[in-house]
């Protein structure tokens, strides 16, 4: 399995829509990837690694699927759009990588 | 529930160890946390957006507990031993990323 990880950079100034993000970015996402999607996962910038430390992400979301290849024939011809989407919560350029999977949960063996 | 992110950033000279991270570094966070840690996963930088670019983070663990306390507690004790064996299985200065679980997981609601 890989995940696509979507991860916006903060700074003191950023603009970020967490709702849009999770009510109506994410869903487009997901329905305009189908079954090519297996889920997705968002995250909500708290702090650094003590709580009095900024974050260095003011968010992020991993996009679930199968392969490289499942993520690039479903997302593929829905990037327009999605990436279109993106000024409507944030002014933030993300940085998008993609993982592989080693441990999807520990507790899952 | 929040996630700890750590976060090892790539470049072209990097070295990591992904065995000993997943055999050996992630099983001592784990018995050091013991059930401040509900689990973690693991992920391994394959590449940026798309295939032909190159990822901008070797690797990455996440930690997951129920609170910002549950992490303090378990883990605030083994920080050093834990720190520690960081040059072990690489050269890299992680990045660490406190977040708010938004959406573990789209399927489960």
């Amino acid at each position: 399995m890989i995940k696509v990880s979507v991860i916006y950079p903060s700074s003191p100034s950023v603009h970020f829509d967490h709702d849009y993000y999770r009510t109506r970015h994410l869903p487009l996402i997901k329905s305009s990837m189908g079954a090519g999607l297996k889920y997705y996962a968002i995250d909500k910038g708290l702090s650094g690694g003590t709580a009095d430390t900024p974050a260095t992400y003011v968010a992020a979301c991993h996009l679930m699927c199968d392969s490289m290849e499942a993520y690039q024939s479903s997302f593929g011809p829905h990037a327009g759009e999605i990436r279109g989407d993106i000024r409507n919560f944030t002014d933030v350029t993300p940085i998008v990588q993609i993982s592989e999977v080693v441990v999807e949960n520990s507790t899952k063996g």
